[in-house]
């Protein structure tokens, strides 16, 4: 009922809150840098001196061939009848269509539309309708592609490809490993500050167990830059201490307990070390690639893909809309809360907009990984600029040292003593 | 069955009518200024004068936020616990997250990101991992809004808002009150032209009950400016005249049956009030505000306020390819023709595009109203350009003279006497 | 299971592939002519010299109007009471709303919003709110149209329209006649183009019994400008010869076998006739018209037209992702592969892209048809612009001489001698 209430509240004008003046507009640095990814741009020439993943392994069969779109550009990855991934131009060159429609032959691929075919260098070697001296002089783009940690990682810049970057926790010779893929509608730099930015978990999460494992009190943070990268301290109690290992330029290593459904188990298990790595599809769109690695065997090993095979479908950019009407996905049974954490990062960084307008922002002390992330990304890219050497962001050698809480065993393979605390 | 009757049909091409030559392109005029609403555009900073519709108040309960976009503007309304209405930027200014998935806290907003809190005035009240010293400098947009006639008015404009213009019919203590919105993709200005254009109703309306009643005729058509806004006169019959009271700068108050369906009660009671407000939501996109006022009471009134919870749902923008292949709701059962009656006018309204290209008109006598609209808004668009004052529009003493059909009984708490001729 | 295995396929990194430098970027012709179709552009004016068909007649039924969109340009067709079409501009001038949501009167059209009454020429002949010598001053665009081979056609061009080109194989006087229309989303160059590419069948087709038919063979093959267009002769083996004849500018006419499902039978019957008209809808979208002549009768007639009736509803436009993601339709049963045909021109051409990148091709001596059909379309365009004759495509007399494969009973109007091979 709405019967002859509307006038009730209806203040007097007098006691109406008057906007006097507009808030001032300062003038901010907006980062021009952080965002265009395309070839040729500052970032973008940056982010093609390292190996990226581009795909899940598994979601490209031998003999198999899918478009993608990585750094803006679009192009041709297949898997050869021998398994080995190759990346070509996107189209044919007689008649520019799409070559993923077409088939895989050995390490080539053969053009749908005439018969034009192409091995994983990119060099024509058949057009079935025209003279025998024509396919050498036809060769198209390739970038080299290997598979690792349960992804494909190409080389898209120029010149030799520098040395991989091995993961020692995905090397290992046991336990789980698995990956996925989640593609969001956002630009990358603001997927990655977030990784750096270990306030957000009291506030993105605290309505979730996650949230509540992390504590809701605001951490003491601690940064420092690395061989590899960033070491981010979060100190919320002293037996409450989180560590990220973040590899420059876009991967994050995190330690995360050992899911299992329905139970508490899970706190029984070693943790999973997960490495997100997010790659920029274009400027406005960014893959967020996980690979775990979980150092257990046995039944638990099974229970945990089982349940994986299930989670690491959900993406919350395919409920946008709910998310932001404040539908959010209910906490998973048990100790997961896999949907619920990703659809609340989901919408504090969409929320963002879908590229952050920086020029905006009022930082504060608690950004300090954020504003480091930043001006290591500036400094590099100057000295790219420059022609000056960049910084070699080295294999980080050994485990990583990342504290979990007390009564968790420790990864049967991982020296429990270290350089950094462990509660 | 198609045999063999495709060359039937085919004329002798002498007979072809043939297209001696294009029409020729007139000088006219575009109206460029009716059209753009954003802030700093004649029309926006004119609309901007005056406190506009921008919610139903029922659609934001205590407690909870939600996003809205008003004049081109990006905002977020949320209602303290308190029960009144607050309106604040889109975004928390600290790393750009939209305020509205945040929490609302008395009358207070806090961001879900790192917990930043603005009161309802834009006030940085608290930032839980930041000194105490850096809330006080930060403030963000806030414009005043009040509760009214079951919507949440706001004022966006400069300074200090006008005095708020009641509705007597809206302030009456008995009766139903109900407020809905659509929102249609199209441009605000042809909306509120459709309110001046009495004619529209005899073609656009001729196939629903609605436009019997009206009976296709066309009527004469007499305007006249007022303090409140404009008044159209529309007779078709000695006991056939409708009066619209139009509130500059866009708020149409008409009479309407007060249905009931499934039978002829409606006939039996006083009509209904209807406010319609036609607010930008931005160039291209119109919300269209409806409170109706009722004097009935009783069962009636139960059972009107039943069909109205079910009959406010439907908006023809969701059925917009439907209606324009011709698929046209039915008739409602019953003396009701709501879904019809709009269908109806959305077909004519969008058909104009998107926004319309004015330039390309032929108008006639028969536009008057539309024509003096017009020339009024772009008068006082001059002034307020100018510097001059612009004309105040006054809220309209007592209850509007708006005549039904001979037979229906008046309001109960209307002076059946008046200054507009009443059947 | 996919534990441990990622790193095992990790090669060293002196054996990855290296792509020491992009492939050279070649100055090339962009035939920027071939696309922009909107009246002013070259190609638009030289297309609306030419009746074009716009609808399939037996979608506007007397009395009805629908919108249509050719060569850019937004338009209403309807077909008067009289059963004659008639094609005026897409909206009434008076406030702009679209025609087609009106009314059909005898030959007229009466705008929904206020009633203004259209003729077929466009002339204004009533306007019911305004005074009677209003309306002999209003005239809208007329085009003139005809009904011809189960579509409607219309001249957009300048002054009178040439001379209609009928076809005999639609004006024998017995037989299935069937028109349909397909739109897709991209540019009508690449899609007349592959109407001279009968290498395309070898690979294209490959996996439908239709490329079998025409075996994998790359065919030799013939072109020669007619006084109707280009014919093109492809020789796959002595006995499988095919022939097309192009009716310049844009109507491919080819002979198919008269497919009927679950049967062989299709073998017993003479070959269809297949008109295939490539008409703009915009620069970005091309409709694709089909008049099937089929010279059969008695029962088989029947089967086939309740064949044509499902199948020419599938359009492999609405199903685009499942397509590009290699979900192809199944090879329907018995003779019949329309469905699965249509999917790998669909994505063979939307491969190519919305509109080619022609600058980045490499052609080839299997292009011939391709060059041949620019460069007549860039010497017709060039004499256009200079203010020279074009050349006046005429009707081409009799027959078509288009071989089937032995065993094929003839059509029985057909004079089976011809001065092209039939085997």
């Amino acid at each position: 009922m709405s019967r002859s209430s509307g006038n009730k509240i209806l203040p007097k004008i007098s006691n109406v809150k008057t906007r006097k003046s507009r808030p001032k507009s300062r003038k901010k640095d907006a980062w021009p840098e952080l965002v265009p990814v395309t070839r040729g741009t500052s970032m973008g020439d940056y982010l093609r001196r390292f190996w990226q993943p581009v795909a899940v392994a598994k979601d490209v069969l031998p003999g198999k061939a899918i478009p993608i779109r990585i750094l803006g550009e679009d192009l041709t990855l297949y898997r050869g009848t021998s398994g080995l991934p190759h990346i070509v131009a996107q189209r044919c060159p007689h008649r520019m269509t799409m070559l993923h429609i077409g088939w895989v032959e050995d390490d080539c691929i053969r053009c749908r539309y005439h018969g034009w075919k192409f091995d994983g260098m990119g060099q024509c070697v058949e057009m079935p309708a025209e003279d025998p001296s024509f396919p050498p002089k036809v060769k198209i783009l390739h970038y080299p592609a290997i598979d690792y940690g349960q992804l494909i990682f190409a080389y898209m810049g120029e010149g030799e490809p520098p040395e991989f970057s091995r993961k020692t926790e995905l090397d290992r010779e046991f336990g789980v490993k698995w990956a996925s893929v989640q593609v969001w509608p956002c630009g990358w730099f603001q997927r990655i500050e977030n990784s750096l930015d270990a306030v957000h978990t009291s506030f993105v999460h605290q309505d979730s167990r996650f949230g509540e494992k992390m504590s809701t009190a605001v951490p003491e943070l601690e940064f420092a830059e690395t061989e590899w990268g960033i070491r981010m301290i979060a100190r919320r109690s002293p037996t409450n201490i989180r560590i990220n290992e973040f590899h420059l330029p876009n991967c994050n290593h995190i330690v995360v307990p050992t899911q299992l459904p329905g139970q508490n188990r899970g706190k029984t298990l070693p943790w999973t070390d997960l490495f997100n790595w997010f790659v920029p599809v274009d400027d406005e769109q960014t893959a967020f690639f996980t690979t775990r690695s979980a150092p257990i065997t046995g039944a638990p090993a099974e229970e945990f893909e089982s349940w994986l095979e299930t989670t690491t479908r959900y993406n919350p950019a395919d409920h946008h809309d709910e998310l932001f009407r404040g539908e959010m996905p209910a906490e998973d049974v048990g100790d997961t809360a896999t949907a619920l954490v990703s659809a609340q990062d989901y919408i504090a960084q969409l929320g963002q907009g879908t590229i952050v307008d920086r020029s905006g922002e009022w930082l504060g002390k608690s950004d300090e990984g954020v504003i480091l992330l930043r001006n290591i990304f500036r400094r590099e890219i100057n000295a790219m600029q420059k022609g000056q050497p960049i910084r070699i962001w080295q294999q980080k050698p050994g485990f990583a040292r990342l504290p979990v809480p007390p009564g968790v065993p420790p990864s049967p393979d991982r020296d429990p003593v270290g350089d950094t605390p462990r509660p």
